[in-house]
């Protein structure tokens, strides 16, 4: 959504826009918590502990945000048909891909 | 495929059918390699080493599988519309998300 | 370390302190730089592509913290035998399998 | 161990040998069984799921294995000290390094 209130392209996620806003705050918090941690010389296992969760907590973000994407963006890229259908599946697919391997 | 030759429903990866088994067979003969190592007291590092490899293929085949079955199946689904195409995305999303944290 | 410059406890990573702290609040910057594309509407997949950035990134610290928490105390509790080193190993190896998990 | 019984080195795993070999013939048996389901044209989600399945017993089995050699090998070679510790802890380091990625 641009300031002037016009819409030029409503994404898969704009309906879930504050949630994904707080869920990223939370992490953000997280990571915060983390370099307490490590300014006050936690024990390492603790704070693998706490990266861990992090971690957890990113990954079902983008799982979330895929899904999404997948039940809007490539959902109705298959519907008009064409190249950009399969260009969206390839995109997708890359993107599944990093988050396997990351 | 069934076996009297009538097709009922092709799946996106039929047409990759051969090249699929050939992975798997290496995959395979890499879990049987694994069985030799662990007979022949290989050192661990090492026996580790090729575990991280076969499990690398097999995620290499998961991908492949899984971008197979967008282009196809989801994107079948999506212009049939409907509840199916729900029904696609959430089943897809969820085989992702077992990969993801697999 | 404490304030009054008493050592109770020096764990592997002290001496990379720094080096943590500005890992870490790098990654701080990511997750606040992903807050602001998820306001300004950005594309889903070049969302996901900075979470998996994120994600690798969380995923170093964790590999370096770790080395550093094997070579430190896993090393000098193995020294000091008994079943401390045991007990060391075991809370490690869990560490291990949060992070491959994760 | 030799087939003449002497014992040159026994790796942390040799007491587990034969419930590892027990593991790997499943994974084998999997393995086998996804070519099953790729030859039988099965759903592409039902592969995955048993793709995703595979990757974790390998991943369980690669997990056990770290922990013996990290209770062996890198606590023997602590207790003997010296650049072959660090050289240890340096080498399995790299090999959760390779897990986690993989």
């Amino acid at each position: 959504m641009t300031t002037d209130g016009t819409t030029e392209h409503v994404h898969g996620y704009t309906a879930e826009k504050s949630s994904h806003l707080k869920r990223l705050r939370r992490i953000e918090g997280q990571i915060r918590g983390l370099q307490r941690m490590v300014e006050e010389d936690k024990y390492c296992i603790d704070i693998l502990t706490q990266v861990s969760a992090a971690t957890k907590a990113l990954q079902s973000f983008s799982l979330e945000l895929l899904e999404e994407h997948l039940s809007h963006c490539v959902v109705e890229a298959a519907q008009r048909g064409g190249p950009e259908a399969e260009e969206k599946v390839r995109e997708a697919s890359d993107a599944i891909a990093r988050l396997v391997r990351s």
